[in-house]
């Protein structure tokens, strides 16, 4: 998949860039190549998130994102639900870089 | 601000990452430093979103934005709010960008 002028994209630009070339990277593997199926979303999982949610090996732990994720139960992720995950991932990790840099500030 | 264990992020990551960098580089300049007031959206939008929302200058498109985003009607935008609109404006670009391969594929 190749996105047209990224060459002047600005910060914002480029994460939302990046985002779209991750979900394309795994959606592409099998399948409908537009959706992550269970096999592609645990690849995902694994490879991209390793950091952030630990064992995703785990199959119960792939099974539980897909459940929540495939809200409308045909067994795929598609980009928005994809996006949705990314979204409150971001908002918790935000959450803890704040509160990571009070505990810096008043180490001072 | 400064985020704890960058080095090894994988792409996804840090598309979170610069989601989050973003936020607070405009988030910090005046009044709450956790949320945009209605000058530092007006900057982030003009700065980081030039390319997609075009003229945001324009003191309507501002208001009609915050008016959008602000949920709870405080005249701010916390990094919820933030993460809703790059969210949607990401799923927007990748319908865009979907259809733009779709037609250079029909052109060979």
């Amino acid at each position: 998949m190749s996105l047209p002028n990224s060459e002047n994209a600005s910060t914002l630009e480029n994460a939302m860039q990046l985002m779209i070339q991750t979900f394309h990277k795994y959606s592409g593997n099998e399948g409908d190549k537009y959706t992550l199926s269970r096999a592609e979303l645990k690849e995902m999982l694994t490879t991209e998130l390793g950091n952030y949610l630990g064992n995703a090996q785990d199959k119960e732990a792939v099974d539980k994102v897909m459940g929540d994720l495939d809200s409308n139960n045909d067994g795929e992720v598609d980009f928005t639900e994809f996006i949705i995950l990314v979204g409150a991932l971001t908002v918790a990790c935000n959450d803890f870089f704040l509160e990571y840099n009070d505990k810096q500030e008043k180490k001072k």
